[in-house]
């Protein structure tokens, strides 16, 4: 099965304009039968979640912790225990790798995906030497789209 | 989705008894709908993958290398790079924990399960204080089949 | 500089036999002037630790978080955050291993230190096909001496 | 123990400003009587252990393989085995965190040290924003020797 993998800030708001291209960026992933791979908590992997399940697709939600900690939208939990350690993972596990808004935990995975080579297409992200950052949602979402 | 794992011996061969008691767990598994967690490689992994697959399942490859190394039967590829520490994930990430033989790995994710206070079914596997372990195959599987 | 792990229960007493024995075998690292590897925390790694700070060695801890967790006498602390996944590193940085009583995450660690090839000697320890397991303090801590 | 971490790019010829830099700061830190952790690897590495053990100071190297792959200059060599994961322990377990140059494996080195609240001071390295950069040796050097 093909997966890409979805990162981003883990505490936006649902009402956020990055929540909402995460859902929709999910929601493509999920219809066309691609395994969305993503942290498994809040905020950015939460919208990619919900999204890839109303697109009709499979989530895995790779968790920092051993127990259940993941959103209400992850169907196959990865129980790492491994911290931030994870990051490392769910960004191995995916290509592309796209990149909602950030912080320093969603730094760290573009930095590992561009280290594995893999394509990294980002929606008002980290600027980094490597990736392909958009500004305009349409733009971003047309782009990933092309990607998968 | 509810999961399993099943650990076990990477070396054995398809004509083995250790072989055939994997395969056979893995297609119970996969029949009941459970998602089959395993660390995607060969030998028991492979068995209980395609075991699981014939029986209509899902099979996760909780895999040591960032490239994709694992068997035919693998669905889905968690690529970590963190060689036998991904050991800790595969034992983590189902419950119960189903051993089929095993080598020193094998008893790294058994320990690591009894540690994570989770359930450990065995069949000719290491004898460890707190693990089920059976001699004989029906008496394993049916034990297998009635803790899912 | 040469290094060698201990492993074992991080919960056992100061009265212990146990605790007497991770003690002697850290005091003889100690003065050889060896690292002594450890998980940094209580029980059999504060012993070990003690041990070797009293021999006059350096003592180093590989802890299960980001957080200095560690006991009292050790020196450099590496934090890794990776939970039971440091096990692994504490096994492969050092050689021998010495396994002092133990309970689940020790036989995790003999497992992956025989896995990896290294020599394991322990006291009162789990009985695992592999390691020199000894009953009498005075043969377990003559063991040692004689292996480093 | 007091710990610093260095970090950067594991390709630099000894010939570079870069090469020189690590050196420099390794010397400081050393001299300090500060442990000096690091990657165990080359380039950037391997000058901050070669300036540290100049300066009579104890250098760590956290390696991503089980094999001894260090440099020359590691006196302690922390095996972990876990590839590119490994970066999260370097950046856990030093603090500041200094950046020589670097490429994406020092981005995510940066990027955790900053998650985890850690002062990152760089010389010619990523301009992420939580860190000081500078683009004159003197600058850094003094900056470093400040920090200290």
């Amino acid at each position: 099965m093909k997966k890409v993998s979805v990162i981003g800030d883990g505490n936006v708001k649902p009402t956020s304009e990055i929540y909402r291209a995460a859902f929709e960026v999910g929601k493509i992933i999920g219809s066309r039968g691609i395994v969305l791979i993503c942290g498994g908590l809040f905020g950015v992997m939460e919208a990619a979640c919900k999204g890839a399940k109303e697109g009709g697709g499979i989530t895995v939600g790779i968790l920092p912790h051993y127990e259940d900690t993941s959103n209400s939208f992850v169907d196959i939990k990865v129980q790492t225990g491994m911290g931030h350690g994870r990051n490392v993972i769910v960004a191995a596990s995916g290509d592309p790798v796209v990149a909602v808004g950030g912080n320093y935990g969603t730094l760290s995975e573009i930095a590992f995906a561009l280290k594995l080579g893999k394509r990294v297409i980002g929606f008002r992200t980290w600027e980094v030497e490597g990736i392909e950052n958009y500004e305009e949602m349409v733009d971003f979402i047309s782009a990933v789209d092309r990607a998968l």
